[in-house]
């Protein structure tokens, strides 16, 4: 689908417009929601329009050049400082965001092309990063391993590649078989709606569980490791990411089965000692009351599936220990939380994403 | 709605019909679906329209004398030993399905008016058995606890009271506040749909949550006590309950929380030495790719939530290993797992449900 060499991106710009696989319809729909101004793709990101930490992260970035093209020049710097703060509100958890806003706004004080140059140069170590997950991750995984992952943590949520599916994808490439276990990962079903259109577009083996089943075929012996994607990942290896991850790293320490998490290096908040320092965004309770999915005609339709009256609560991720952790696939290597320090990390070098 | 002092039922009959509360419709729609067979009393335990180990096991009873009412006296024996068979074969997790379809048989095999004597006993014997829970169970809720409750063990799922909830309600009625978070329970969302039409119905505050918060509730220090019910309990305490028990049981481990099991003297399987030998239900994909829910017009819609074309397991139950469970709340008292073979049990007299 894409017009050179590069695998297919979940996010990419053209000109100064930010595009973006319109994720809250797909599977059902493939739409590329086109974005001409940093507010607006502001928005994309609020809405999920583009998630994902890596893709939420390429967005910013292209958000915060797209400040640097829109602001006036007797303003220049007040208006940017304004959209930097913006953008960084638009998500609270996902450290990737803030990593691209500030590199992006850092190129953009100096002047607008530099921002864009930067923002491109985010997306392009993103793609990067995923690439070499993949080529390190596979290692892992045996022939015919049995996956288990949880959400989207494929080329949807890091531009391209991904960060967890990024090696079953190499496995899968090399030649070996391997089965995946998807679950639905309720309340926005990412597994169900995007990981399964991700494998079986791919023609990877696959099947989707409720969230529920994922402890059952552990006790099973039915699953051998468990790779899941991050949104933020403290210094001492504490990680936030889509809720339900601690759950099953729990169900994954219980039984004895290898849990990994898979992130590229623009996750990594050194800044932040442990869990207990990385917010939790709260989102609506209609994402748990209402659900979206085709109705018999084939179109989109959203039900109530919560009895009326009724309320939700509905955080959106949380924090897994990192004593739960078997490992950490960077694009730097595999790590244990203990080694996790020996990572040199400037959130302004370049080659900090990778 | 009942014309008795009685609590309302969710399986009553009337004459030789048995009556059901339609819970595939609830809490969209309250029906009361009508069978004048005992082979449409097995299509309504097959579909779900009667469900709860408890109920199962009282509808069960009464298609037990509905095939003793219905067999011709040529053939009478023949006639209600194939129906047993095929009662016992509609939900094969369901102990209480067998114990009750036993206690009729034996009766049956004698007259139908005495089948159908022991039938209604048999519903009266379970209505009491959550009664006792009830009180029983809320000597372990403190004024202002906050509970966690999986699937739906309510007055729905054990005709009248309920086993999980059973203490809910007691510690409600005797001034306790107390708050509930109720799982949704994928893929049948019996908690979001009846857990929560039933807690909203007695004005007990609660909130629906995504099957995958609940770990993250437990690591807040949001939950005091995680109650579930059951539908088969082995005799080492092994137990078998709605997928997801295991998950939360195993995550409630991680983090001190009691965990316990409520359940009426017929879910106790002591010819089961342990979980291994409690065959557990695969029930359709469907019922994991379609959800179905209130439009915006008030219709009743199925839409389909997963990536089409790819496919879905769905094992009905796990099996929650007995190291897990803090005690069992039963209607003879609240015992651990060591403690339950102090418990005698004989499935033919009339005791045996209380």
């Amino acid at each position: 689908m894409t017009k050179t060499n590069q695998p297919e991106r979940a996010v990419w710009a053209e000109k100064t417009t930010v595009c973006m696989i319109e994720q809250n319809v797909l599977p059902f729909k493939y739409q590329v929601f086109r974005s001409e101004s940093y507010a607006k793709t502001i928005v994309a990101i609020k809405t999920m329009i583009t998630r994902g930490a890596g893709s939420i992260g390429a967005a910013a970035g292209y958000a915060m050049a797209q400040a640097a093209s829109e602001a006036p020049k007797n303003d220049y710097l007040n208006f940017i400082n304004t959209a930097k703060k913006e953008i960084e509100a638009s998500r609270p958890t996902a450290r990737d965001l803030f990593a691209a806003t500030e590199r992006v706004y850092q190129k953009a004080k100096k002047n607008k092309a530099l921002a864009w140059l930067e923002a491109q140069l985010v997306a392009d170590e993103i793609v990067d990063a995923g690439e070499k997950i993949g080529k390190l991750g596979n290692a892992l995984l045996k022939n015919k391993a049995r996956i288990l992952t949880h959400c989207n943590a494929g080329w949807l949520a890091l531009v391209a590649h991904g960060s967890a599916i990024a090696p079953i994808y190499e496995a899968h490439n090399t030649g070996k078989k391997v089965f995946v276990y998807v679950d639905e990962t309720r309340p926005r079903s990412q597994g169900a709606r995007l990981t399964a259109w991700e494998l079986n577009r791919a023609k990877i083996p696959h099947a989707v569980i409720a969230d529920n089943a994922a402890a059952h075929y552990m006790q099973q012996g039915s699953i051998d490791i468990v790779i899941t994607g991050a949104d933020r990942i403290a210094a001492n290896g504490d990680t936030a990411n889509k809720i339900g991850t601690l759950e099953k790293a729990i169900a994954a320490k219980y039984f004895g089965i290898p849990f990994y998490i898979a992130a590229p290096i623009s996750t990594f908040d050194f800044e932040t000692k442990n869990g207990a320092g990385i917010p939790i965004e709260e989102r609506s309770e209609g994402e748990v009351i209402f659900q979206t999915g085709l109705d018999e005609s084939g179109n989109l339709q959203k039900i109530q599936t919560v009895s009326p009256n009724s309320h939700a609560l509905n955080p959106a991720f949380d924090v897994t220990p990192a004593e739960l952790i078997t490992g950490f696939i960077t694009p730097k290597g595999i790590f244990t939380a203990k080694e996790l320090l020996k990572l040199t990390i400037n959130p302004l070098k370049p080659s900090h994403f990778r």
